[in-house]
């Protein structure tokens, strides 16, 4: 293969990051395309490309269903933002974003062999945005939504999934939401306590929180027993609500309670922090013994895991430098791999339990209060995942024949 | 890297084709994804994703212009097609059109270390198709347009060209127009003749017909001297024409020629079949002697090429396996390849003429009446067109900073 120039190799002198060990790894992205057929000879030529190729495009044109068969839409899913939520660094855009839906990209290929492509949209409108995804469908086997900020992003994803014959998950949502039921799952058995017994406190109602406070009641978590709290205190029947927070108010704190996050906290077994605001140490204090703390904000958490120990038996968060981390990454690539396997044509509740279960099941071969999920680069936990995700699609009767 | 299943292992049993060799050879499509990073501690993890990930966001979001350094954008291209001009296959549609789509990827980055995504779209509303590309625009360093039909192919690449900082080409058109004005300028020489002394007649006047004509008057050829026909026979002022036909006609057949294609052949030099149609066999007598023949449809060219050569000295098709194969492979890898170096935002007829003389030169260094283009393997044509392509774009100040 001729390397005829070297990724970005103009205008160095003016570039201060150049010599940055981050951005050196960065340079010229974090991906290739590889071609699987050879290219070689005249012949080669005449089967990859014309006339031979002439003879898949009739049998695709005859019965599309063999598009999943002879190209590589199969295994290939779409990364796609409108880089409107990025990270915690807010709406930056979609070139800015494109950095981070190439770490999600190679993540797809390293841990579950999927081939991910970074798509970032130069627009900002939920209209716009379906009518994009939907018209790229046939190019991919699956939708993967990334940093698309709420409320927006729930009508994105519900749209798309309605229309679209091909799975479509909102990673911050539901990826977050499924490590976070696993990771409970397994703190509770750690405590030697039952889901539906815990009085839950779910700081943010954005994205993560919505799907969150979804997923706990869908795996087991007394609804009544959740309250969900937003910048303005906890969401209750008698505050002016729309969308999301207003489902969310009519179905959780059954108690009917007004207040701040430490109203809510006071009593509680376990708060989930999906906010990136703080929460006050005196808050935490406030809560049942044995209690559990999962302060997920990145790269600072609600609190700070030091302080949450001095009062909770359990806690999680979102870094790699403390114990407990709550990673997507043990969730997408593995969900993904699962719904493509079992030509899913969508994902559903019962999927994103399995894959919840499966993440606890490897964490459970060696439980401690240090060790509820498994680690970010286990390998056992994207096959176990596809597995399960896999058999669960089948069970639920949404795969394509 | 775990392989979780083999692509398209479901329901073989069912697949008429599972043992044509030609189908073997497409099976699970031609490419995938590679990353190019290391992903194996924590650490990594932490460079190629978050938190340090982050940094080069911000970076970007400052700089816009970095995307280009830091992702793999500055490598990467877009093929984007409707499916409704799929080789000579007519309007099959995306799924149909996606394994010509990654063929021509893998031939992007065979020939040029061009990272090629294909997209086939679910749209052929020429607004739809405009919008969607737009909003795409951010995710790649050039858009190759593929197999869309013609007159839409028209305001589709002219619309975008002038909306998007990135080079639009639409290769049916281009592609072939570069590689022809090569071919034809090399057939000149051998047979000691001069461009602006030929009569040309060109058959078709669809995307490449009209593509091709530009380029030839753009290349030398004087416009009075050519005579374009569509399938009810020349163009010319007195006919009832819209668009790029009106266009034409205007501008070629001086002498106001009403007629047949063999009207119009009779005392020609150069026949150019880019139709699809048949040309009969006396027509193509009633050429001037020492005449060129270039029968492009593929796979049956306009006039077989055994019986061209009855007549015209110097003979070229479409197909491999005669001598002369006027193959866009020549072309666009090249391209795209020295328009990304140059960081061109738009390809202009002096890049375009710069890569027909750079295939001509490649084949001038053995210059035969039977091999007045390169071979489509040879390794040097890519290198020389992105050269040439990228000096030109230079000269012609159409570079990004």
């Amino acid at each position: 293969m001729p390397q005829m120039s070297e990724p970005g190799s103009h205008d160095e002198h003016a570039d201060p990051h150049a010599h940055d060990p981050i951005f050196v790894a960065h340079r010229g992205g974090k991906m290739q395309i590889v071609s699987t057929v050879s290219l070689k000879t005249r012949e080669d030529l005449s089967i990859a490309y014309t006339p031979g190729v002439a003879d898949v495009c009739r049998a695709i044109a005859v019965n599309p269903a063999l598009v999943e068969d002879y190209t590589w839409v199969s295994h290939t899913v779409a990364v796609v933002t409108d880089g409107s939520a990025v990270l915690g660094l807010g709406n930056i855009g979609p070139r800015a974003a494109m950095p981070v839906m190439e770490g999600k990209a190679v993540l797809f290929k390293a841990f579950a062999n999927v081939d991910a492509v970074p798509i970032c949209l130069d627009t900002q409108d939920v209209e716009g945005i379906i009518d994009v995804v939907t018209a790229l469908a046939p190019s991919f086997g699956g939708i993967n939504l990334e940093d698309i900020s709420a409320p927006r992003c729930f009508e994105i994803e519900r749209r798309l999934d309605e229309a679209l014959p091909i799975p479509v998950f909102h990673d911050d949502q539901h990826g977050t939401a499924v490590v976070v039921l696993a990771a409970l799952r397994n703190a509770a058995r750690v405590l030697d306590r039952k889901l539906d017994d815990l009085r839950v406190v779910v700081v943010g109602a954005g994205a993560a929180g919505v799907a969150v406070t979804k997923m706990l009641i869908a795996g087991g978590v007394e609804a009544g027993q959740i309250i969900v709290c937003d910048s303005r205190g906890t969401l209750h029947p008698d505050r002016s609500l729309t969308g999301a927070k207003a489902e969310l108010a009519g179905l959780t704190n059954a108690s009917g309670l007004a207040g701040t996050v430490t109203d809510a906290l006071r009593g509680a077994d376990v708060l989930i922090g999906v906010s990136g605001g703080e929460i006050p140490e005196h808050a935490v204090a406030g809560m049942a013994p044995e209690s559990i703390v999962f302060a997920l904000a990145n790269p600072t958490p609600e609190v700070h895991p030091d302080v949450a120990s001095r009062y909770a038996a359990i806690v999680a968060t979102g870094r790699s430098d403390f114990p407990n981390q709550i990673n997507n990454v043990l969730a997408f690539p593995g969900i993904f791999r699962g719904a493509l396997d079992a030509r899913a044509t969508t994902i559903t509740e019962n999927m994103k339990i399995a894959a919840a279960e499966a993440i606890a099941a490897v964490a459970a071969t060696d439980l401690r209060a240090d060790s509820i999920v498994p680690s970010a680069l286990d390998p056992r936990v994207a096959k176990a995942v596809a597995a399960a995700v896999s058999e669960a699609a089948h069970r639920d009767g949404v795969c394509r024949p």
